[in-house]
């Protein structure tokens, strides 16, 4: 859905890191006063619900400094400059878990957290999953947990899983995709 | 689940904002090895699927300019310093929405990003709703439609629904907590 932009009367940019950078808009909105808005630039990344033969789905767990803890994800990562979002979905699916999938289908996208970043996320089903025999990504301190997929269900609502892409993923293969 | 955390080496902070601050951690990882990590501090939000006496889902519709897109989201907010969450949750649903709730239920919470930012967010069902005598807030310019909550799972299947919480919460609530 395309709509009409903000009209943007400044731009200053005020981080560049590595995973995001930073900058404010003076924008004039629809309603016709003035703002300043703070956006974090995040490039799109890719999330992946891999099920395998016994309907089980592997999940990855690992620390994520930002929010201290240990976190049960899908395996995710973000697409690289130039990369189409599929082959980001099967690169990240082999570093991240040691699989690759003969079938991977798009269920749909959604921005991470709209009010403050612009980072997007497709979010593939991968099945027909095979054991890679490239080797894993060793800069990533992660290990690989399959878990049938009506236990995650509970694991959801038990707050066993607390990641925004994963329950969202998880849920949307079970209930809209997965027939 | 609490965890041992890495060991921080030392801070920089390089912005701080209305909404969030961005820090860079250098750190000292289980695997022995040092890195920076950046890091968006956001508050803590909640956001809310408020559910009417016919099984409509009110949702709030409102141009987003980190995505610039006009997205059709649940209503949701940034929890004030010292605020409970519940109270933020009722105080967004009026604002946004001019309902209140005789019921509210927490369903569970989660990282939206959890690979760069500590946003964390309260999950809530609100049910019997009352129209509030209250102002709406007129700093948003948002408008709400309410929408049948089966309908809502073709509108997330077909892509018109295109924000990770409202996905997540949507799902959850209709598969996984409203019995």
């Amino acid at each position: 859905m395309d709509d009409t932009s903000n009209k943007i009367i400044s731009t200053e940019h005020h981080f560049q890191g590595k995973v995001f950078n930073v900058r404010t808009d003076r924008v004039l909105l629809d309603i016709g006063f003035e703002t300043n808005i703070d956006i974090v630039e995040h490039k799109p990344a890719v999330s992946i619900v891999p099920i395998d033969e016994n309907d089980r789905i592997v999940m990855v767990r690992q620390y994520r400094h930002p929010s201290s803890r240990n976190l049960l994800e899908i395996p995710a990562g973000i697409i690289e400059d130039g990369e189409k979002p599929e082959k980001t979905a099967l690169r990240e699916l082999q570093e991240e878990t040691g699989y690759t999938a003969r079938n991977l289908r798009l269920m749909t996208g959604f921005w991470s957290s709209p009010g403050f970043t612009n980072e997007y996320m497709y979010a593939y089903i991968a099945k027909d999953l095979l054991e890679s025999k490239l080797p894993q990504d060793e800069d990533e301190d992660i290990s690989i947990e399959k878990i049938p997929l009506d236990q995650l269900e509970r694991l959801i609502k038990f707050g066993e899983i607390e990641d925004a892409k994963s329950i969202a993923c998880i849920l949307m293969a079970k209930f809209l995709f997965n027939k």
